[in-house]
């Protein structure tokens, strides 16, 4: 990567209203990342981004995150093919957090599991008891050959 | 709370396709929370729950969460009046993150700055740095007085 990022201000005021990125990187060196289509706004994934990652994904326009089961750089899509181009960055007041509109490419899915979108399931209470209700089970793709190549 | 939260599984498939609710908290035993406006799904705020947090969120419908800078539970909008009733909530695939479509009460407002939304900038590269740009600049309501009552 061909930049990086300044440390945040401790002023608060600067973090909000200043002209400079300066993500607030957590102790493990990651910011959350919210993804979102931007044809549509739904919610896609929720993943973690460290420096590199976010350095990379604001030059290339293709989203990286930092996959912390593998511990590494992680181009979302390189295995599927379902590549996030991003359309638009956004960071919050503190800017501890990145918001990634995106196109989708390929199944056009994000979740392993072969769904377009990770958040497939509702949650309710059902006799005081925490359940969850598929309400998204349409597969774009079939997860197992192309996960079994890797 | 009247109920707490199973331990989750560790069969991946469990977590996947299983019929309960079982939040994968962190070792700070907090779960990421991405809020978007039910009525058109923009991208309110990301905040972080705890199990107590979650579950008065699920009891009572209206969003509760951990206040990482306060150190305790947070129910969002008690001081400005904007608080999040809960349209449907929704986890993703490994379930540790879950997401609220809520709507907002009061001054229709969710960032403490006054804004809509807490996403109010538009990040670029311009000239090799990091930068962002407002790209919403309208106040729902004036936080000076709001918050200078606590």
């Amino acid at each position: 990567m061909t930049f990086t990022f300044d440390a945040p201000s401790e002023d608060k005021a600067v973090l909000e209203t200043g002209p400079a990125f300066t993500p607030r990187f957590d102790e493990k060196g990651l910011v959350t990342a919210v993804v979102t289509d931007a044809r549509d706004g739904e919610l896609l994934m929720v993943a973690h981004m460290n420096a590199e990652a976010l350095a990379l994904t604001i030059e290339t326009g293709v989203a990286h995150y930092y996959s912390r089961s593998r511990k590494g750089l992680w181009k979302k899509g390189e295995s599927s093919g379902n590549l996030q181009t991003v359309e638009e960055i956004r960071t919050d007041c503190d800017q501890d957090a990145i918001w990634l509109k995106v196109s989708v490419a390929g199944h056009e899915a994000t979740c392993h599991t072969g769904r377009r979108s990770c958040f497939y399931r509702t949650v309710s209470l059902d006799e005081g008891k925490a359940t969850v209700t598929i309400t998204d089970n349409h597969r774009q793709f079939d997860p197992a050959p192309v996960y079994s190549k890797n």
